[in-house]
């Protein structure tokens, strides 16, 4: 019945949304959860409608309800965190910036950085990562262990505090990245890092693209250590300049160039050794189809985002913006890439997914129905044969 | 029908062994397996002996056939390595020691050192991990990619050669550790690494354990970049040093100091912060007992093995290491550690799985009778439920 936890400040209860995408809660189960949770459950069409949106061009799909839920046992500790085992044990809606600032006097931080400032749950569930991840490593390499509440109303407490384990099924990897179709994680064991002694910045400018993407792959293959290594195209370092304002890393300033407009970012990842050559057929393909774009990317990684601005409303536009995208994904396939490199499948992507993983979706399926066989986990997520018909 | 992969050299075919620990493969299943294979599927007793024998004092469980199995599309290159990518894909039965060998003249190398010269397949299946782990993680972080048969026959593959995907399930690390019980891993594509430029060793000695073990704690948690970091107690040394012939690492030169017996190696893990308190009960424990034994630990994962030698006819002596390896695991999982940091579950630890996973073994149930409905690959392992009465 549970949806994946939103962001959330910890000063804040835990908020979950039930799920709406397929099918409608029973007024029942709204009621019976009203005896339960009282003011705690909303159904206002405006709490549904701010709870059935995100950055993507998707249209808004409220929930039945949202949940604004305290953690199980209630407790008081919001963090617990253990500088000797360099750990920490935090609940689900606490956001990363929020734990960062809480963990600066131990000299330790949490380093995955996915530009927002999610909350730790809605990482799990996406798997994040960015641009530290070159160094740091992304969700699955940070998480210790989870306590999360299966479809059957079971809590479950999976991996462990220790660094490493061979007890078992590794549930934890499993659940992270499965954007709440198997579980809704309550609470994350994470690993923290020392603040490094130094830090220094350096900005290259490079004649062409590929010049810059092969350096980086230079520099990764030297070993030398970077805790960052981002890339901009020509029209990402325009549209900064051009922008006066502190800028957000997504969707840059692009959007602000165009008033009114949104902004549709891919996320598709490559080898290393690829990564040139997909993007520069991916700028050349941007101007051929004449569209207004920029490039940034986590180049250490081979993950890189296209942003395109786009008006909801130019039906034209619209389908320039998504056969692009199609063809940046079978582009990304072709080079044994990846069609998400870290912001996970959602509604936007499930027939990507199920041409990437031709030949092993049905075995995550066969999981998902057996973990989840009334189908009440974020339903209608992920997996095309579920999908809602919009 | 297919049981893990075993160590095979890569100028042997893989070599896969037929349960045997549950129940009789038929012998119309043998007679068509032999009309398939021909020579490369064995009976003979010698061979089947030899393939249901490993280090542990368990008794030998031979399968009821063994099958040389070449690979699916009988491929001629055994590696297929890009230096460029720092990956290499390779076949299961490749071992450990022929890998970085082949690798040398690229400069990059295969990290995970679980001492013995193990097949890849075999460290999939364990989650390997060992002496490079405090530096370059463990089989989940250095594995891509895989390429496995499910239950059913299907191939699938799973992961893809990227750095990193947020796109469905994590197939790979779900097989990774999963003992043979989902899948058969035919090939994987690996993580490589430069070689570093220089190393240094240290030899420190200590007063007392104690003292060592908080060392290393604070060496990790100042940042300082180890490639390994072990630990041995006074036994451990001395064994060592009593031994002339080139020392291998497991079971040290213990066993040679009793003729004739075998030896107990224990795997627990606990959190970095109990290591010190956990290796000292020990030393107690192993004292109070009056049992013979050394003490190794990969000191900066937390993890570390008591190795007990014993002569399997000693009932009392077989009882009194039983209950000290009981005692030690409780001893783990009370300070929220791990009955297994790198061995895996196999027959041995099933108990302990079930005790350590309590929460989530059932998740872990279901997903392998969703997966292996008949229940075939490598039957009577990790689960207690399926487990075959000695």
């Amino acid at each position: 019945m549970w949806r994946q936890l939103l962001p959330a400040s910890a000063c804040r209860p835990l908020q979950t949304r039930l799920l709406s995408t397929r099918r409608t809660a029973s007024s029942e189960t709204i009621s019976a959860l009203k005896d339960l949770l009282g003011d705690r459950l909303s159904t206002s069409r405006s709490v549904l409608e701010q709870h059935g949106t995100d950055e993507s061009y998707h249209k808004v799909t409220p929930p039945d309800a949202v949940a604004f839920v305290e953690s199980t046992q209630e407790v008081s500790q919001i963090l617990k965190v253990e500088p000797e085992n360099m750990s920490c044990r935090v609940q689900a809606g606490v956001t990363r910036e929020l734990l960062n600032t809480d963990l600066r006097a131990t000299g330790l931080f949490f380093p995955v950085d996915p530009g927002a400032n999610a909350s730790i749950g809605g990482m799990i569930n996406t798997n994040a990562s960015g641009t530290t991840t070159v160094r740091y490593g992304n969700m699955k390499t940070n998480v210790m262990a989870l306590t999360a509440v299966m479809a059957d109303g079971s809590i479950i407490k999976t991996g462990s505090k220790t660094r490493k384990s061979s007890a078992g099924y590794d549930l934890t990897r499993l659940i992270i990245g499965s954007e709440g179709t198997l579980a809704v994680v309550t609470e994350a064991e994470l690993r923290l890092f020392g603040n490094p002694e130094a830090e220094k910045t350096m900005i290259c400018s490079f004649n062409t693209m590929k010049d810059a993407v092969e350096t980086c792959a230079a520099v990764m293959q030297m070993g030398i250590p970077v805790a960052l290594m981002e890339l901009m195209d020509e029209n990402a370092v325009e549209a900064i300049n051009k922008t006066e304002e502190a800028v957000e890393w997504s969707p840059l300033g692009l959007v602000s160039q165009m008033p009114g407009s949104r902004g549709l970012v891919t996320d598709v990842a490559v080898p290393p050794s690829k990564l040139a050559d997909v993007i520069v057929e991916t700028q050349v393909d941007l101007k051929e189809t004449g569209l207004f774009g920029a490039i940034v990317g986590h180049v250490g990684d081979g993950n890189f985002h296209a942003m395109i601005p786009f008006y909801q409303d130019n039906q034209e536009l619209m389908t320039k913006v998504k056969s692009f995208s199609n063809r940046l994904v079978e582009r990304a396939l072709a080079y044994e890439g990846t069609c998400t490199g870290e912001h996970g499948i959602g509604l936007g992507k499930m027939n990507y997914l199920s041409v990437e993983h031709r030949d092993s979706v049905d075995v995550m399926h066969t999981i998902k129905k057996a973990l989840d066989p009334k189908d009440i986990m974020n339903p209608g997520k992920m997996f095309y044969g579920n999908a809602p018909s919009y």
